[in-house]
């Protein structure tokens, strides 16, 4: 064969070129958002054309996590820039607003989504953004999942995290969080907006938690997982039935747990198994560990919705006195309470407190500043998960 | 327990409030895309302070995928629209310009990501268009999974897909894919841009492919794995070390394969491994079937790069007459070129073919229309995973 004599360069540069049809987002030389050395964020977009740019961010946040805003100033070539004053370790999310509207930074690739809402994100590096970075250790695996639900009548969709090692560890069984997304999440939530998979990496490759399995359902009863990944197609998220606060998911839950115990190497009792969710989430983990009431050994409650519905699919919410009371008689090694002091959820945190209190039911409850947020649902997944399977 | 009556609406009202401090990018009652019943398609978009808005997209495209544009009109509410003429079924990619800012579709939370660029996306059903949706049928498992790379001293990220089956089919041996993306790509390109779970899900549903196992690692040796995933942080893709076309990442396969060897149910010969790539991946399919002369009996080169450079890392560019002399040799079933009649690399590809037919090695050929475009690549794989392991 003739070889045909082209320098490496053209070969990197060819599908560059090409590509670049398609570019449409990258403004070359425009670097955005830019961690500085004192963890000050400085903000770039190219928009020669704009009157007026301002970013919106949660670093520009109040405690109840909306989103102020600051205005860019214009520089050469189009270029608007916005540098902050040092910021906190943490993950942030933000978006451009260009002559009134919002669009997504056109440098930076990495976005989230929450609910039906997309937004940038970045990192500061610390003790919190080091904890939520994929780091120099081993990682697990994250896995979407199709189970069969026959309470529900169809195939679900879940995200299910193995430690680092489980391939390799024969025939060892290993400890199962089962983690429950608020309203209008699903089984992405927590891998992306909670970080759970970096989470997790990081507290056991640190020595501060258990190597265990990891399970993120997806929490609408009425759908068999988030938007675009199932047979409904790609929709607006939020624009499909909802079954959610029913009893359906809490009725259907040993589907999963039944699926899990049958595919995975896990500890097959209750001092295996913790259920923890966030707001929603909560709700479910709340009915669900009463319901089931010697199946978890551990049980967190994120912000959590802990109202008591009248009535529930399976009569999943009566006999809350009397469920509860086995619960706790049965014992359990952790009941945990975790809000921020400005969530709208604060108040119905306290009554349960109340109620636990007047019967001596033990928990631990922890206290945040901010309300109901992603940062505060990241904290207390790393308090909860160092804090069982010990 | 107090009950306390909230009415079930209110309980799934609050969480929504709440999210809409962030929900930035969704404007209520705005729909967009939306397909038609005739499969022409409606873009929206509320702009108020807009003087002038386009959308720009494939649907608008050139046979090499370059973007048209077209026009959107304002209407009530300050929200502009379009609607095109009946469209194929396809996989389409889009975003807007507003006064000339390219911008996502705010009511549009489907994405994919093409090397350093976002686009919106939808999927006009019909022939191709339900091949790369999600259908009612069973779904396999996709999972990212980190393996130890001892030749690139360094732990990677890759994409494993399992199909439907694969965990309750006892000691049952599937055989293998290896599916290789091109320059600028990573371990993430063929399930979001190639949609490779749904089409294999589908075509096995159909029975129109074996069940196989698709492996799809990451092609740049110089990184752990794609953008965002690595202990490199969240950067701007095509900004760090690229080790592509010099040998590193052909003479580290072996460590792909006897990882999934090791760690799947694999059929582990020959007639059990397919590898096949996309440009790049091509290039790599190309070099590394030839290299472990007897180890694949499908290879697939799919708008392939079929340069041979001078210098590779272990000589693996060396030789290569007598090495594809010994793959011929050798014997194998299936050696496949793809290509599209306007694409850059189609000379390369001509000549080629040449080589082989004066040396009577035989190949199947397939021409497209149009270029270097992932509906393409999504055409070759559903043609390749079609014919192999029967």
């Amino acid at each position: 064969m003739k070889k045909i004599f082209l320098i490496l360069l053209a070969a990197v540069l060819l599908p560059l070129v090409l590509s670049a049809q398609q570019a449409i987002f990258t403004k070359e030389g425009v670097c955005s958002p830019q961690i500085n050395e004192d963890n000050s964020v400085t903000f770039r977009i190219y928009a020669p054309k704009a009157v007026k740019v301002e970013v919106t961010g949660d670093c520009f946040a109040n405690e109840q996590g909306g989103w102020g805003k600051a205005g860019l100033t214009e520089g050469e070539g189009g270029v608007w820039t916005l540098t902050t004053g040092p910021l906190d370790s943490e993950l942030y999310s933000y978006a451009f607003i260009v002559d009134g509207q919002q669009m997504l930074d056109p440098s930076n690739v990495f976005l989230m989504r929450d609910v039906r809402s997309l937004m940038n994100i970045f990192i500061v590096p610390g003790e919190k953004g080091d904890l939520y970075n994929v780091c120099k250790t081993s990682h697990g695996t994250v896995s979407k999942v199709w189970y069969d639900s026959p309470s529900l009548g169809m195939q679900r969709r879940m995200t299910v995290y193995t430690p680092a090692g489980y391939e390799d560890s024969g025939n060892k069984r290993y400890p199962v969080l089962y983690l429950l997304h608020g309203m209008g999440g699903d089984e992405e939530a927590w891998v992306t907006l909670g970080r759970a998979a970096q989470v997790l990496d990081n507290l056991i490759a640190q020595g501060k938690a258990e190597p265990m399995i990891v399970v993120m359902p997806n929490g609408n009863a009425g759908l068999p997982s988030a938007p675009g990944e199932g047979p409904e197609g790609l929709y607006q998220p939020m624009t499909r039935p909802m079954k959610t606060m029913e009893g359906s998911y809490e009725a259907a839950f040993m589907d999963i747990v039944d699926y899990v115990d049958s595919h995975y190497r896990t500890i097959r009792k209750k001092s295996g198994r913790a259920i923890a969710g966030l707001s929603m989430g909560g709700f479910h983990s709340f009915h669900i560990s009463k319901q089931y009431e010697n199946m978890f050994d551990y049980v967190g409650l994120f912000s959590a919705a802990v109202r008591n519905p009248e009535n529930g699919v399976g009569g999943i919410y009566e006999d809350f006195d009397s469920k509860i009371a086995r619960q706790f008689a049965n014992g359990l090694r952790l009941y945990y309470i975790a809000i921020g002091n400005t969530d709208f959820l604060y108040e119905e945190n306290t009554k349960l407190r109340s109620y636990l209190d007047e019967h001596d039911y033990p928990y631990v409850y922890v206290e945040t500043d901010g309300g109901h947020i992603w940062r505060n649902w990241r904290i207390y997944l790393t308090d909860f998960a160092s804090r069982i399977f010990k």
